[in-house]
């Protein structure tokens, strides 16, 4: 495989955007060649699908229902966009991946963790980031950013759930990052914005020679 | 369980949506609460996940992805819609159901059955028709009516397969058939209208007793 493929983890909030474009605009005048994407979403149908996961809907969404969206936008984000992209020899930049399923689905809302790694392992057909950069934050932390609306985002419906959900989603996000620790990387959120950037560099450069210049 | 849950599958022009009313128009007459519903779609959410399955995309929708969104809008559907109606001792009647998923998805695909099984089994939480009523059509003899457009239908994508794919789909059936024959009954739906409605009476008529009267 070619290309580095490279995820961004962590509450709305801890800075996953400004990190991953920062990240982007490095390596752009470095002289790789990136692709910036996120999840759920990187697809005409996978946005689409993105819309309905994130939208105020009066009708209760269950647990399995988003499991089931995020996996279906999952397929088409890796196989249409992400795999090519790697088999050109580009840095991938991804914003949220399977490891957001794991936390927010399983530890937040306790879906069996092995049914998340099938589907997680099936959407992707084994497609796994090199390096995952998790921006730690404490829930209340990333509330109070999220609220103050410096993204431009307003509260969508994953945002609203209640404090001890997005405490349990931190727990998740820190257990996988004890049981992959070479893939992920905890960083501090809570850093001044250069210094995380430095943890982040500092995480993905062993990786680079992988990818192809321009 | 109160209720009686009821599926009509077969191939798009066998004439379910036709025979599925003529059942509920008859059912009303004799008193029973009936609900009529399909799949994929019955509730709003899941309306709109019917949308982007039946959409003509420019994106190439994997097989998998098909499979992740039946299952979302199941989950959606079968909570919200049919469970609440079973419960207060109605008639369910649903256009298409997970023998569906099994045949297009499954025969007609090629994705692991197994796998199929165990995404229906959660998407459904275990419910299942007390009766499925196969209408079985030679794939060109469906496909002839259903470019006639007799039920307004457009071709949609579902519909513009080749017609070995169809072949498959229809030997799904009819193997699912064989492996459930208590619980699904094949119809002969090239016979008159009338001749197919006296066959679906008699194969639901047994359940009656558990539903409800207004």
């Amino acid at each position: 495989m070619k290309g580095v493929f490279i995820t961004f983890e962590g509450p709305d909030g801890a800075g996953k955007t400004t990190q991953l474009n920062l990240l982007a605009n490095h390596l752009q005048q470095e002289g790789y060649k990136v692709l910036c994407t996120r999840e759920p979403g990187g697809t005409p149908l996978a946005e689409d699908i993105r819309r309905i996961l994130l939208s105020p809907w009066e009708e209760e969404i269950y647990g399995l229902t988003e499991v089931f969206l995020y996996a279906a936008s999952r397929v088409q984000h890796v196989k249409k966009k992400i795999l090519p992209a790697l088999a050109e020899g580009k840095v991938v930049l991804c914003d949220r991946f399977t490891d957001s399923t794991l936390a927010y689905q399983g530890y937040g809302r306790g879906i069996e963790l092995e049914l998340l790694h099938r589907l997680n392992d099936l959407a992707t057909g084994g497609l796994k980031p090199a390096v995952t950069l998790l921006l730690d934050l404490p829930p209340e932390e990333g509330l109070r950013r999220g609220k103050k609306g410096g993204g431009g985002t307003r509260m969508d419906r994953l945002e609203q759930e209640d404090l001890t959900f997005h405490y349990r989603v931190r727990q998740g996000f820190l257990a996988l990052a004890r049981q992959e620790p070479r893939r992920i990387k905890i960083i501090d959120a809570r850093q001044p914005v250069e210094k995380v950037f430095a943890e982040v560099l500092a995480a993905v450069s062993p990786w680079l020679w992988r990818a192809n210049f321009e």
